[in-house]
């Protein structure tokens, strides 16, 4: 099955007929997307411009992008901790106009305590997705079906002109198949989505990421990835909602810890895996119940999730081994940093450290050690770069932004690029209205289509514990 | 099969008759070894005296331990640089009285530049073997069918009634079958074995194994091990020996270095292992070859042993998840040390690092923090120590022996462990003239049925990489 791409809606500031939008499936969409977004010279890799910010920081003429948002209430929750900040720090670009909760009194009263004065509760998803209010649907959602949510809000949506774009929370509470119909679906309707894999925005990971792909550390040839997710452990506050720790939702050790962790890898070294063994380990099957302040209760719950992933394969591109150990629970660890990826070439090592074990939400520190390249083996450096002889010689980098708040920081990143895409900030010639997927491209964003190639290692990871094998995942990244 | 312990020679200074010298096989014969090693209140491991160098300094009444020696040349090699030297310090326990080459020209050229007065050069293995002379022989050969050698020893030193000891370098070329064979003719002809798996004498393995047993770190819950081998790279020395760089030898990346790391890393935590998963990796099928300056000479050399070993499994105490990346080859990483072993517990965290990848020769550091227990879950504390209120308090441990010399210090110590056990110097009640393993007593030293769990322990690092399977290993720990 191709990637449909009729019947896409206008993108507001690009052309929408560049040769490219005719029914060739997804190989085709994505050499098209690299050239559109690679080969303008102006905003190549080698000029960093996907590192700045925005240049659009007043309210552009088209007006800013309309956001409905599922899940966002002034209590509590992802959605008021992250994106709501991010929005806040791009009013020019974004704008919520609608809201739709479990309750509409939550809306209502979410609306009042965050001052969102152009924005509207909305009783029932019908209503919600139809409004002409709407370009962008955010779902932030717990503990709940993303699939039967998502094919509503696209049903729903069909009459709404307006709608481009659905950002989706990571991790999905959906099956592999679920979430293939969702992408064909949103392709046909015309609708770009997002994936919050919010990661690869980060400044660290994208730094890495250039370092690697000019030839700093030469070929890699070994990664080794130790984390430790603080959840799971043997304790757990008595006021954690169950569903977090139970196998059969979404959201655990495999999917969010690693699920983040393994994308950005994925994302810096520009490699899916080939073959991949994991072992999914339970060994607290009950937890002890905390209070506010830490004291056991002396109650105890059921716990189906894991506590520990090891998991090692190697890359599909070098055939790289990568040996990566994900730990869950307290105590943390007291001689290494919660989340330390090292990956070594033949030319330099780079490592990133962060004090949280969760690569997409903490703040990190990369280091780099290496060798100058000559020529970068696979981009040409930027004509403005002085071709002087330091090259060869040995060259540090230590890079850590104090302040950074890559909570709020990542997510803000994500939502700038989304913004750079729609009013095309970067005149990036014959910009799509629409893409398929980021893959390891350094502009754009994740989409769902990236989601579902994550979605199916995932699978993967399960399937290796289940069946016990080392499996060769190099087919798993094709449509469908 | 069980192990035969008839026809044993008499030791020097133990009684041979303790009520468990009858055939009963390998449990029962653990089981005795343990109560005879470890129940002896003053030389319990809470006594630490394992720790201490050996109580003899001046030669003993019976005079001491004769060596033959299979494999010492004045000129070059492993056991010039380490046994020699070990034995030099033990004078008064050790003297070397044999040596076998393969001419006895170099035998003759080693004892008078070596000056091993009492040393006579034997012309054949048949005359070396049985000479009345040799009490130990000790066997470190490169590039030879230990097998062979090994039985041809047996064999011929059928008439020797002094021969008591025999040691063998580690790694082994044979395979499980043929080690099982000698491990069965050395037992039948009353022959100790002892395997050089010198890591389990390093003061830092025995300090963590020590910090463990005692409670130190709580229950162990997640176990990250990643090493650098030096060789096995891009460029290799134009003079080193082609075998080195050939699977079909005994000698490569996964027998010695991840080798001694894994029986290191079960020594530690007294545990085998339950399941494990590898991937073994060649991904540099040629080197450079360089010269003495390291320069290259315009030659390359194939080169068909592993350059990277990935492992993980659970340990079978406790279902500990432990992360294996050994990584052969320069360069060497910048922002790690070569060898790190992290060790994370319920109440602690050791860990311990090397300069260099190989665990049995480089001086280490061990690493220390947790909480100091209140009683020893595995052993008593010595009536000694203060039973004072300071349980339960946050306590650090840096271990570090600044001039320690590893490479000849671990070899020194496992040859003071078999003069402790021959003269019995720790005054241990009904020692016994024979023991079947060393399994993870602090006592003893290891034998060749240790190195038989560790061979076959190997067999499967590669059956899981040829077969692509996660496999159970929990049953390879018997004798046959």
């Amino acid at each position: 099955m191709g990637l449909p791409t009729n019947n896409i809606k206008s993108n507001n500031n690009s052309n929408n007929n560049n040769g490219s939008n005719n029914n060739t499936g997804i190989s085709k969409n994505r050499i098209w997307k690299r050239r559109s977004l690679i080969t303008n010279k102006r905003n190549s890799i080698s000029g960093m411009t996907y590192n700045l910010r925005s240049k659009v920081s007043t309210i552009p003429n088209t007006g800013s992008i309309k956001v409905g948002f599922v899940g966002l209430s002034f209590k509590k929750g992802w959605a008021l901790k992250t994106h709501y900040p991010a929005i806040l720090q791009l009013s020019s670009q974004f704008e919520i106009t609608a809201l739709y909760n479990p309750t509409i009194d939550s809306s209502i009263s979410t609306i009042r305590e965050l001052k969102l004065r152009n924005a509207t509760a909305f009783p029932t998803i019908e209503s919600f997705a139809s409004s002409s209010g709407v370009d962008m649907i955010v779902i932030s959602i717990e503990n709940m079906n993303h699939y039967e949510i998502i094919m509503s809000l696209l049903k729903y949506s069909q009459n709404n002109a307006n709608l481009k774009y659905l950002f989706v929370e990571w991790g999905l509470k959906c099956s592999e198949k679920e979430l293939e119909t969702i992408c064909a679906e949103t392709t046909k309707n015309g609708i770009q989505t997002i994936i919050s894999l919010q990661g690869r925005k980060s400044p660290y990971i994208l730094r890495a990421k250039e370092l690697i792909a000019q030839g700093y550390i030469g070929e890699i040839n070994s990664i080794e990835v130790a984390g430790n997710g603080g959840w799971y452990g043997y304790e757990r506050p008595q006021k954690s909602p169950a569903y977090m720790f139970d196998i059969k939702n979404g959201t655990n050790l495999v999917t969010t810890t690693f699920g983040h962790t393994i994308d950005v890898l994925q994302y810096i070294t520009s490699s899916y895996f080939s073959t991949i063994n994991a072992m999914v380990i339970n060994n607290i099957p009950e937890q002890e119940l905390v209070d506010d302040f830490g004291n056991k209760i002396g109650q105890k719950a059921p716990k189906t999730v894991p506590d520990h992933l090891l998991f090692q394969g190697t890359l599909l591109n070098g055939n790289v081994p990568v040996s990566c150990s994900i730990k869950g629970g307290k105590p943390i660890k007291k001689f290494t940093k919660n989340l330390v990826i090292d990956i070594h070439g033949t030319k330099g090592d780079i490592k990133l450290e962060g004090d949280a074990g969760f690569v997409e939400i903490t703040n990190l520190v990369l280091y780099y050690g290496g060798i100058k390249p000559n020529n970068s083996p696979i981009y040409k450096t930027s004509d403005r770069e002085p071709t002087t002889g330091d090259s060869g010689k040995e060259t540090m980098e230590v890079y850590h932004l104090r302040n950074y708040n890559a909570l709020v920081g990542n997510i803000f990143r994500l939502y700038q690029s989304i913004a750079d895409f729609h009013f095309n900030t970067k005149q990036i010639e014959n910009l799509p209205s629409q893409f398929a997927m980021q893959e390891f491209e350094f502009e754009g964003f994740p989409t769902l289509m990236d989601a579902l190639f994550l979605v199916r290692l995932i699978d993967n990871v399960y399937k290796s514990n289940d069946l016990g094998s080392t499996l060769d995942v190099s087919k798993i990244y094709q449509y469908p």
